[in-house]
């Protein structure tokens, strides 16, 4: 955003059908016993595409992830199909199922089953049947339309409380060029593969191997920073399409075009990213924490995820308390390397920003305007390290209530 | 407890006094507004003890720490200080007053101030004065008594509900010897050492090398796999002091009359971490997490210490809800090398034993009988991983309203 005249990147309508040549939407075919609640949903390019996708670092994996490694192997892909509400992970015979899903498809759609990519959000461990999908896959592919990223960003929700969705478009090579995502949160999220799902889409051309590498490296500082509550799903999946429809030149190696392209995933993805700890399963207020002069952005961003992860941080955020301590406790246990004797401590909001801590020791404070900048829906937490130069941050959200009773009584 | 005849270790009264020739007590001095709350707390042993301490990881640590460093350099003391209701953390001046503290107990107990361990639990980045010390430490020394375990227990205690305090006798070489401790601990709490503060005293003569051998080792797979909220204090300090009073013929060296007191050892430190996480902030259940079967003893505790950490599994058990994916999921997660594809999932309490996953599948079981089980106090989870032969526990608690409740509204 920071860019003008023609390589400006400028924010737009649309969400994953903002890009050209892409088609999406949602039914309700049964796996919620809701009916309004959307629980299927597709995203079809008219073109094959190049594709790119990164998974959970958990050691248990869904079914689909280990479909999806197969079928991207070719870095080419088509059409992304996602079910809400089982996440056919640890079910008998889930591997088959999520592969009969792909064909049912790619039948409806005139495609290889190959080239789908097939995602599954929900309880882990329930049986899961292909006759849903039966069910659900030719009104689905009925439904498809170039406005349907609200659709389809409203079947993959499952405790979300807010659709996820936002498009950027930029200039490459005098071609209009856009990136569109939507994404699903809440809980379950943390630094190793942050949100449970997210869907890019792109118009731009670009090889399967640049694709991939742009992919690669921004999830190391958008979705991995992210936390929730810790946990890691174990089917947390990040895909981006590329049909090249734009008409750019063919992005194949580093250069110019490369790093706009990758500036302007970069809006989309962090855009994506306070979505979905805004909406953290009982969040009332989003929290970013951002590590300035560190030894190295990894140590940096080791630091921030740490803080974003506190418990301790996360409920004194929730009762407004500028309880920085804990903030300073949850650098010190950070496992990273770097110095603590010299840290300034911030916090910040639309209500102003006042210093906590200086040099890792307490000073005065005006606490009636620290509970003021406490008070709004985002909070900065930043840390200056004074030792080094390099910055990194995290997103997160305060743990409340809500996030307890919701996660108390989620199977029953 | 499994030893019979000569060897048997027997629970008993009279905590950290149990054994021969220590006393303590507690004062309320000025650290906390609440007059009827002790804050400060001493224990004595008549004779200069074998002592050796363990601290907190947190690279941010308190004042305190930094001089029981210095002062257990040449493994000896005679008397340990507490206070409550302040850190000594990140406040100016900080390590002096420690220093202070420990000259002013040792001129009025008429030893020399190197042989006093310091201790300090509270709020961290508050001011801390030597005037509250100054004020206490009189009437302290005057209040103590070799039936002083219960008010040391109390004046250390924070946002405890429960004093944690327990004690043994065992025989060796002929004698009668005891081991005696007490505990804090609710939140903060994490398996880097995981009490906020333990103090354990015995009578048995052992030389310093051997003392801190044995609690090094214990603390492994105690405290250090303790979780109530994942995050780790500035200020965990486990120490423990040996008089020699038993008369027993010195431990120098490993050997039977070594592994019958690190049996008496863990006897006494387990019991104390089931009294810590019993009483986590806000906890209305204690769980256990067992992971048998692992490829080594430092995997099994790695899991276990993913299980017991989960903000999902933790509320899942709050809400009585027997969501065993979300412990397969942490499993999945745990940062160590293992199979997961054969992994059993058992659930148990007072109320009887039920199989939820087996070979890391689904299977159907009786929820009436899983709601049972989880409706008691203490509930363990078993991981049985069939990839070795070891095993590895961990300790913890569920996450419910009133952990939030309580941390979010600490320090105002």
């Amino acid at each position: 955003m920071s860019r003008s005249g023609k390589n400006k990147i400028v924010f737009t309508e649309g969400g994953i059908c903002a890009p050209k040549g892409f088609r999406a939407g949602g039914v309700h075919c049964g796996f919620r016993k809701n009916t309004k609640k959307k629980d299927l949903g597709i995203i079809v390019s008219d073109v094959r595409c190049s594709a790119a996708a990164v998974y959970t670092q958990n050691k248990v994996k869904g079914a689909p992830i280990l479909v999806n490694r197969e079928h991207l192997k070719n870095g080419k892909a088509q059409a992304v199909i996602c079910n809400s509400g089982n996440a056919n992970t640890c079910a008998p015979g889930g591997v088959e199922i999520a592969r009969a899903t792909c064909r049912l498809a790619a039948d409806a759609l005139g495609m290889e089953a190959e080239d789908v990519i097939v995602c599954s959000t929900g309880v882990i461990g329930e049986p899961i049947s292909i006759e849903t999908f039966q069910n659900g896959i030719p009104r689905l592919v009925k439904k498809l339309s170039y406005e349907g990223s609200d659709e389809m960003a409203k079947a993959i929700m499952t405790t979300d409380t807010l659709k996820k969705e936002t498009a950027v478009t930029f200039t490459l090579g005098g071609k209009k060029c856009s990136i569109g995502g939507i994404a699903k949160g809440s809980g379950m999220i943390n630094p190793n593969m942050a949100t449970m799902l997210s869907f890019l889409t792109t118009d731009i051309a670009i090889s399967s191997d640049m694709l991939r590498v742009a992919l690669e490296r921004d999830i190391i500082e958008t979705y991995n920073q992210i936390s929730i509550d810790g946990d890691t799903s174990t089917n947390d999946t990040v895909s981006i399409l590329a049909n090249g429809l734009a008409g750019n030149p063919e992005i194949d190696a580093p250069g110019d075009d490369f790093n706009l392209f990758k500036e302007a995933l970069r809006t989309v993805t962090v855009q994506l990213c306070r979505g979905i700890v805004k909406d953290g399963e009982g969040a009332t207020k989003m929290i970013e924490c951002v590590v300035k002069n560190a030894p190295t952005g990894s140590i940096a961003r080791i630091i921030a995820s740490s803080v974003i992860q506190s418990d301790l941080v996360k409920t004194a955020v929730f009762g407004e308390d500028a309880n920085w301590g804990r903030v300073l406790c949850a650098v010190g246990y950070a496992d990273a390397d770097f110095e603590c004797g010299h840290i300034d401590i911030f916090l910040s909001s639309s209500a102003g920003k006042i210093q906590v801590c200086r040099a890792s020791e307490a000073i005065a404070f005006d606490e009636d305007h620290a509970k003021a900048i406490l008070k709004q829906d985002e909070l900065w937490i930043t840390v200056d390290l004074h030792d080094g130069e390099k910055s990194g941050a995290s997103y997160g959200c305060d743990l409340t209530y809500d996030y307890v009773r919701i996660n108390g009584r989620y199977r029953t």
